[in-house]
């Protein structure tokens, strides 16, 4: 066990794989080259046309076979349907030990995934998230060594640097032609874009476009080209766009959260991070909603023109650029309909590539240029970690995302959390997994008060005299454990085994997570 | 020495290279993989801001040192400045032994890259065009080892398969921002598209955007990413736009050359390949100039939508696009100011990606999907081979481009060749050098005749009762000599020292250029 720089202690060998404590959000300098996709090879123009019908003949045409690793998008998220399909028609086919290495999983395919873990088709589970039962499954144990959690651009650097080798990449794409040039923009299932699979397309041994739209050649614009397509499945329907969002896309009514939200864009603006010609990202959780919705008022109200944002793209953001009040958006996902028709017409929104935004192994991306990010939490600490991957007992829970690389790229970080959520404290002194460090977190802004992290005197300077209500994240801590009624943090109930492995954009380790003691294993459930 | 698959004498190494001798247009396999570029870094989003001012700035930034490969794109072509700009400051910084590999050169380049060469700055030029001045030099054995010429996918293959390793790639953009986003589309300078450069960019060690336009973040298209971009260097200009195409972009008005355009629309349209919903290339050559307004006529009259063409883009293809008679236009390279207005404006014009467009070791190409090429030639022999390469006395003296590319992906490749040029015969026994396999060309047409390839029977069952003119190709050979005044063709006056090698598209060797014995150096003019 090595201490690294968030003082976790990280093993420097686990199942075989060695591990590179994480040093530092910039202190790791990679070395060495990407890895080497292999080289392509058409046999002659008569082979143009790629189409074959259903996801069995694909999976026979690229061979797909007993230990291979398989990936996916999320794009259609709640309402996706190909991972599904292909784990299905893997089964049927008593395909055994497959990695599934997807960008994120989802509650739709939960079911499915635990099953082909059950009958053997599947044997681990290569990045992505852990949510729901197969976070429970995860921590639970069921695997003979930890998975890992990536951000988004930590996935890339996986891909690109070999540590995930993907055998067959299945591209759910709601637009292609017959020799596999597709988008996700247009169609009757079109999802905005595509870009979480770009990488996999790139570097992936067999990539198989599966769409329910098959059209003219050459598909425009081309997301990813026939180039790096083997095969091009046609099927009934890819996924449901109405579906991207589970539940609804709705601001937050709660009168705190509207206020930490309204806290949050006045500690930008008087910070001098919200100004004409600034670049700001924020999601589609309800605070990170309420913080685009009153920053287009500010940016409104100011005469301000920002120069672009990017985000999971919702009507929020499409609103302020209709009204002329940022210049350019890029969307790496998009979130709702109005999201996807703005990129469809509005010759100022861009897909965002998904290496471009996040790849902090590339020579600069889109991350870095950021003015503004908004970001939640699960919990915060006194040290301004943050972790958004474990419940406080220690079981799996939700991705990490972008929130490392847009913490550590933009100027301004914030996160924006109550300070409880029921009885549990948010604000506490070490956070049960770290997922971004604290050095990369500029202020924490919660119903009670915003914590600025100590490292950024210069911010304390500019809230001087502010109406702002400033206040040690000590304090905040102590008065969550108050309301809590607890003196001492609880920590979770884990065993000895690491059931994960939380990567840093870099690759190195940022934590672990443990199994958790007595948990019950959603894989005993199932027929 | 090894006779190739069209009959030729290649070498088993050279130079310490080890060749591989041309098998037929399909028949090489590739092995193994592409080669890996450097994992890139950046510090800390601090360092997001890579603007230095000039070209010398730039080189000491990148560390361009002795012994390196630098390349360059040739969008600009006549009116390019920045190849010239990056020689001169290498010599003025005592840099020597330099390796330059561009996409191509042309005439405003060749007493700098002259100078380079004598002064010892530059010491070997890899890849890309050796015309005029450069050709001559080449091709009276100026260089230690052959260079080797290549078609615009070769170049890609080469690249990407690490035959070529760039150093520094030095990439004129008409539009950059701070961190190196670029494109060819905007800008004072615009040019259209800067695909040349981009596998440059995706491979290089290091890269400079050289930019007299630098514009607000993120520039949009992002035709090249930040990702890949160490420096950007801000200049005063370029590149001349309107020097894209040296001479004027005129139609042929010989109504012998307008006859063999004519009858090449006629011979596509007869055999099948014109249709509603075709797919058509045609460059930017006087005769092919006249194709493209023939066929757009006859699209017109015939009320045909093509599906898709693609070029090095002009006028007249832009207004078959206006016209509604083609759905949508990919551009490699814009040839004039109409090219480039209409992909600033038409959502219908796009820019192809040079690998996209010819990449034969990826899974699949534009090319691939043409229904109709039309190519010029500098002369074809009885086998349907073709010289693009040298003149009928052996010395270096155009590029390959696009041409093996299109011929071997096409379904219908048509060549169309005056039958003398001169007093010169052009449809000769043995080509002065094979650049383009007869098996990949289907017709050649002549103001004499139309010979068809014997290999394509079904083409010769469809022109049987048209009022074409089909010829036999001796026939054609032999009116030309006749014309000519002679019995034999003429061979070059070739010394036994191998200057250059011809590659196929796949990397193997199809020709080798010969010394021209007797050949004036030009270096020695150079003071």
């Amino acid at each position: 066990m090595v201490k690294n720089a968030v003082g976790r202690d990280i093993p420097e060998e686990i199942a075989g794989m060695k591990l590179i404590p994480f040093k530092g959000a910039f202190a790791h300098v990679p070395e060495g080259r990407k890895v080497a996709p292999k080289l392509g090879y058409v046999a002659s123009p008569d082979k143009r046309n790629k189409v074959v019908k259903g996801i069995e003949e694909a999976i026979k045409k690229v061979g797909l076979s007993d230990g291979m690793t398989i990936s996916f998008h999320h794009h259609f998220r709640d309402g996706d349907m190909v991972m599904n399909m292909v784990l299905e028609a893997a089964m049927k086919l008593g395909i055994k030990d497959l990695t599934l290495a997807p960008s994120s999983t989802f509650p739709c395919q939960e079911d499915t995934v635990l099953r082909a873990i059950k009958t053997g088709t599947l044997k681990y589970i290569e990045g992505g998230s852990y949510r729901g039962k197969i976070g429970q499954a995860v921590s639970s144990g069921v695997f003979d060594k930890p998975v890992r959690l990536r951000s988004h651009g930590g996935r890339v650097r996986a891909i690109t640097s070999g540590d995930i080798h993907i055998d067959v990449a299945f591209i759910g794409a709601p637009s292609s032609d017959y020799a596999g040039n597709c988008n996700g923009l247009f169609g009757p299932h079109a999802c905005g874009c595509i870009q979480y699979s770009v990488p996999d397309a790139h570097y992936a041994e067999k990539v198989v476009v599966v769409t329910d739209n098959l059209v003219e050649y050459p598909c425009t614009p081309i997301e990813i080209s026939e180039q790096y397509v083997d095969v091009v499945a046609l099927v009934d329907q890819i996924g449901d766009p109405n579906k991207i969002v589970s539940g609804t896309l709705r601001i937050t009514k709660s009168p705190t959260r509207l206020k930490i939200a309204r806290d949050a864009v006045k500690l930008a603006h008087i910070t001098g991070h919200i100004y004409d010609g600034c670049s700001f990202q924020a999601g589609a959780g309800g605070i990170s909603l309420a913080f685009t919705k009153f920053l287009g008022e500010l940016l409104e109200k100011e005469g301000y023109v920002a120069s672009w944002a990017m985000a999971g793209t919702t009507k929020f953001l499409v609103d302020i650029l209709r009204k002329g009040h940022v210049k350019k958006v890029l969307t790496g996902q998009a979130f709702d309909t109005a999201a996807i028709e703005s990129m469809q017409n509005d010759r100022n929104h861009f897909f965002a590539g998904i290496d471009h935004y996040a790849h902090v192994h590339g020579k600069g991306c889109l991350v870095n240029n950021l003015d503004v990010i908004v970001l939640g939490a699960t919990e915060v600490d006194v040290n301004f970690n943050v972790n958004t991957v474990t419940f406080s007992n220690g079981m799996l829970s939700h991705p990490i995302g972008g929130h490392q690389d847009t913490a550590a790229g933009a100027k301004l970080t914030i996160i924006t959390a109550p300070l409880m959520r029921g009885r549990l404290p948010i604000i506490v002194d070490e956070v049960t997994t770290v997922t971004t460090p604290g050095e990369t977190v500029d202020a924490v802004v919660t119903e009670y008060g915003i914590a600025i992290n100590p490292r950024r005197d210069d911010l304390m300077e500019k809230v001087k005299g502010s109406d702002l209500n400033i206040v040690d994240i000590e304090d905040l801590k102590k008065l969550a454990y108050r309301k809590a009624g607890i003196k001492e943090q609880k920590k979770p109930d884990w065993d000895d085994e690491i059931v994960a492995l939380v990567e840093y954009r870099d690759g190195t380790i940022i934590d672990v997570v443990r199994k958790v003691k007595g948990l019950e294993n959603p894989l005993d459930k199932i027929e």
